[in-house]
């Protein structure tokens, strides 16, 4: 039995979504399997459905090819058994780049080569936090210069996090009590009364969820989705082994095809005390193997690494408050080095949350001139508890335009990126200068303040130079064109970097 | 044969001086042996005499006991051999605590119990600049907050460093070149010309050297004296192990009874490739054997650290960027931990010679609330090259009046000095909290800026807490009591401290 869908037109890196009708009894989510082969031309792709409530079942599907693709779907019931049909992928509309990948190993890329420079932020919870500050948060990230958001699929509990979401990822059989606090998270005591049918997803939340995914990629911000997380008091750290990877296997079916997604399997994974290390593994596995896209996959740690050289690791998600490291982590682990945590902006008790504007700037042009990426946190006291790191809403602090002006100047360099090179600007022990030689050199003086500083570019060859005040966001342009052994003059005031670029040939 | 002088009076640390008229024939430094035994009642103690030319030959004590004390000299030339005599040591004068020694493991205290808080500044060929200028280092240092000073016995090349001392500490037999690059020190050649006589030293050049010590007495300065360094084209710092043993212990002989002299084996040891590190421990072990009063003891890295568990070590004298690292480091050695070189306030193009002003001052908190201690240097260029850091003048940086605001608070704190303390206010990973257990707490936030934080004194006891702005040097006191789960409210500003002090049973 079979039939065909009308032919439609989908853009490269778009999803291609195909409701089927089905029934809607017994325990779809156990019961029913739904695939699909996607194929163009000889290449095939197979795709997991997923069951979205009300007897509806979906498959999506991000093609990467322009042209004609076909497809049949499998599954265990007839009725959506042997579907078939084709669409049409046309060119991508202006600002669709398509997926972000590792580029030039260090770095990365839009999948039509466009080059991403991750400048990221985090707002884990924001998604649970209603329409109100949902849509607050989504006006200010249209204005602030993220294009990462690292963001959680299940809701938080944790300080300045007590509120109950609106929705569960899973029904909801019995409510128990949101008073839960450090010492009982530690000991890995549960508050008494919650309970969850952990065979069926409320599509509800999936739902909403997927529409915040699809948000942000509107805003041209890619989501990195935290899949699991320790700040919990509702079980859905601890689920069983089968659970787990049920949970893994629906999400990636139903998001997938959103070409902002990145996979974090976790955020502070080492605090998660009912895994092990070899959950991890298998975590990793269940995403890359059921991921048709191969979008990008991190863990964050809070104090110990995961071992990032599994190959299923795409690049570094760090949490570490100096960012000058990147340089010798890209180089152990020969992936990028994203310090997506090296504390936040803000003015709260704890000290991953409470560092000066200054030092949020500073920290992320230690990363970008060390060869590495860094994202922001804003934790201000808040009289309601909201704070941007958490639910979003405004950003309270100094260092996002500052942000903006590094990832303007990030923007403008090599699209290939930033590599640490030592001897043309900097000194062993020193502040760290990276660019691509021959090209480009963006030295950054942190708290250093030379007045002077001897260039050693090549020999024979002229760059143009700018003195750049990262805090006050001015560019100043060396009235002469650099060579080997020129002494630059500099401000003599903290904060600033010196850029040289090659004169054309 | 005997001749007696008459009895005198010394201050207890005060020097003992006795000339004796001898023979100027021959070579005196090679040829003349002369000790002399100083007793009080039943103890009695060993010192060297040293020739100070036109033969005038010298033996100096610094009493440690008031008393009567007697001496007896010991000599391979009669005119020399068994003078007698007697001194009567009375009490210090104001102001005359007598040397420094290590106190309760990581601290240290004069030796009639004064709680001494190290506070050092550097400026290791201020003694070879000729008198104008070190007259003018003199009068900065009267009004400066720094109550130690590392010099060089040698005089120095280095960048900056090009003129010639005024006096050598042997002989000139011949002049050579003053130009001498970083590549020639690196691969360990000299210029060409220079020649000594290592068998004899020039009494002047020594007389200049310990007068500028005893100024810094005055001036109430310890002397951390270098008595080896790798910035040298004269050849000092490879001569041989004979002229190396007799110089160490005539610079013994000469200064020891000034009881502001600590002994510091070497600037940046590490870099001297003509020596072995048999040679540093032979080196610690004469001073350690010919200095009568045990005299602190220490050697200073450029890149690795000298094994500062030899007993002959008594305290760390680190060059690391990062003070913070004195609370490992000092548990580590169970010694006191002092960063003598930290990087210096300035604005050279070197990585070690330009962070700000603010950065000093940070670094020198951080060293106090990790319960070690810092050093300053002055690096700012100057049309003649008169940096303070090598060669004294003037201070150009902002951070010595900040540095005397600490200097005043850790004076004005435990006698016992500051340990590190956790839980109580900070957290693990976060900013430094250091004191003395029920009694003082003094919390550095650095970068951080909470704008409140709950502090954890014992239960039971109450504290009366001060906000200090390290830069601002203002202290604010809390109008209420602070007791255990008081949540203080701060500024939210980074470079602030929390300070809490006990109330009185």
């Amino acid at each position: 039995m079979s039939n065909t869908t009308n032919a439609t037109t989908i853009e490269q890196w778009g999803i291609f979504e195909l409701p089927l009708h089905g029934s809607a009894e017994g325990n779809p989510y156990l019961d029913v399997e739904l695939t699909a082969e996607f194929s163009y031309k000889h290449r095939t792709i197979k795709v997991d459905g997923f069951y979205d409530g009300n007897g509806i079942y979906r498959l999506r599907f991000m093609p990467d090819t322009q042209g004609t693709w076909r497809y049949r779907t499998r599954s265990n019931q007839d009725v959506l058994n042997d579907v078939e049909g084709t669409f049409s992928c046309i060119a991508p509309a202006p600002g669709n780049h398509g997926p972000v990948r590792v580029a030039n190993t260090y770095h990365f890329a839009y999948a039509d080569g466009t080059p991403y420079k991750q400048t990221g932020t985090t707002c884990y919870a924001w998604a649970h936090q209603g329409n109100a500050l949902e849509e607050q948060t989504l006006a200010t990230l249209r204005d602030a210069p993220f294009n990462k958001l690292r963001m959680c699929v299940f809701p938080k509990h944790y300080s300045f996090n007590e509120n109950e979401p609106e929705y569960y990822p899973f029904p909801c059989l019995s409510r128990g009590s949101s008073k839960w606090d450090f010492d009982q998270m530690r000991k890995g005591e549960m508050p008494a009364g919650w309970s969850f049918d952990f065979s069926r997803f409320d599509p509800a939340f999936f739902r909403h969820f997927e529409r915040r995914v699809a948000d942000l990629l509107a805003l041209g911000i890619e989501a990195d989705i935290i899949l699991f997380h320790p700040y919990d008091r509702w079980g859905f750290s601890r689920m069983d082994a089968q659970t787990d990877e049920r949970y893994l296997r629906y999400v990636v079916a139903r998001l997938a095809a959103y070409r902002n997604v990145w996979w974090s399997m976790a955020n502070e994974y080492d605090l998660m005390r009912s895994k092990t290390m070899a959950d991890w593994d298998r975590f990793f596995r269940i995403v890359q193997e059921s991921d048709p896209y191969q979008h990008l996959r991190s863990i964050h740690n809070c104090f110990e690494f995961y071992d990032h050289s599994q190959p299923w690791v795409t690049h570094l998600s760090i949490q570490r408050p100096s960012p000058a490291q990147a340089r010798l982590w890209r180089e152990q682990y020969k992936k990028p080095a994203v310090f997506d945590e090296c504390c936040y902006e803000g003015n709260i008790e704890y000290p991953w949350g409470n560092i000066s504007g200054e030092e949020m700037v500073h920290r992320f042009w230690e990363g970008a001139a060390n060869g590495g990426y860094v994202g922001h946190g804003d934790t201000f006291l808040h009289p309601e508890d909201i704070l941007w790191w958490a639910k979003g809403g405004v950003l309270h602090g100094q260092s996002a335009p500052r942000i903006a002006f590094l990832r303007r100047i990030l923007e403008d360099g090599p699209i290939s990126g930033l590599n640490p090179i030592d001897g043309v600007v900097s000194y062993r022990g020193g502040f760290p200068c990276a660019g691509q030689e021959h090209a480009y050199y963006l030295a950054y003086f942190g708290q250093h303040q030379p007045a002077r500083i001897p260039v050693n570019v090549p020999e024979g060859e002229q760059y143009r130079g700018e003195i750049i005040d990262t805090w006050q966001m001015t560019i100043t342009p060396l009235t002469e064109l650099v060579v080997c052994g020129t002494v630059v003059k500099l401000p003599g005031k903290p904060y600033h970097a010196l850029l040289l670029r090659r004169v054309n040939q």
